[in-house]
């Protein structure tokens, strides 16, 4: 008697399921029977959008945030935007977050990760001659530095502000302090330090 | 100034995302984001999985577990099994559970649910009919109960019995009683009055 087992479409959508960030195999077999039982055509619209995400979304040529294959993204596009100012955030993810604040009106610029030689990943890796070239183009521009405040941020921004200070530009760092909504008891040594260092007049 | 938000493909994608049981609005943006940054080949594999899966795999027209499309099942097509023992599960995901035990030899029927009248389902949704014509050409055959122990379940057992009674056949129920690993202070009272009942000499 052979053991009993899913159907191999059934084990291979299970495998594939399994890729995905935060699903293991309980939960990628659930998925697997609920897409199976109840969402045959959810399945059907997964498969054409990613599909499509994967053939129809690349990456703008100018500042690295998404957009339609081949096309500058739509911020770039916009020229309703500010032109002289350039938010240098590490990712394309870490773009709309700071959209969503509703009041920043200028472009972006997506480095594509953060210097961070442990693991590997050197100044060259970055979208930084881009950035430099942007900034070329647009004298007396703002070029807002909003890379994390972790070690490896800190490191990121202080290299682009040595690469940026011959240039014909200001540069600015997001301020750093204490988050919204936070008491006292729960900050740390170090955002309470800088929080201290960054006081302002009231 | 418009807005800025992901190119349209993503924001489907991140929509079909979300349809799927236990994903929300910040975890398919999440899954959306990682297959554009670092899975686009998972994305294809899972694209051509889904529609493998909803192309490919049917119900078994013998017992109603998954299988190729138009074909028996595994466990159907098993000429090695025995013929004569039928496992009568609620849902198709009910048999690996029961097979995974290694145990049992016999073939199995999915009823597609249990009798629930305020969820709407009468015992004519269920594939009963198909299990009585089974067990019709298989004169002197096991039927096993192995239907969920909840209220529903009790009520399906029950009209199966009743409806089973007529034919040559014999009706089992799986044994009710404490979990394996479970202390006395954690059971119910309806658990442990079916598990002295069903006390058994050592």
């Amino acid at each position: 008697m052979k053991p009993l087992d899913y159907p191999s479409a059934v084990l291979e959508l299970i495998a594939a399921l399994k890729r995905m960030p935060g699903v293991g195999s309980r939960g990628a077999e659930r998925l697997a029977l609920w897409f199976l039982q109840h969402g045959r055509s959810d399945a059907d619209r997964l498969a054409s959008a990613l599909t499509a995400a994967t053939g129809g979304v690349g990456i703008c040529p100018e500042c690295g945030f998404f957009s339609e294959s081949g096309q500058s993204c739509a911020a770039c596009a916009d020229m309703t935007r500010q032109r002289g100012v350039f938010c240098v955030v590490e990712q394309p993810t870490d773009v709309l977050p700071i959209e969503r604040c509703g009041t920043y009106r200028g472009l972006y610029h997506c480095l594509g990760g953060k210097i961070s030689p442990l693991d590997g990943i050197v100044p060259e890796d970055l979208a930084v001659e881009s950035l430099l070239a942007r900034v070329r183009r647009q004298p007396g521009c703002e070029v807002i530095l909003a890379v994390g405040s972790d070690v490896e941020g800190e490191v990121t921004a202080l290299y682009l502000a040595e690469h940026l200070a011959s240039l014909d530009c200001t540069v600015t760092r997001l301020a750093q302090g204490m988050p919204a909504g936070a008491g006292l008891g729960h900050a740390d040594r170090i955002t309470l330090t800088r929080a201290l260092e960054g006081r302002r007049s009231l």
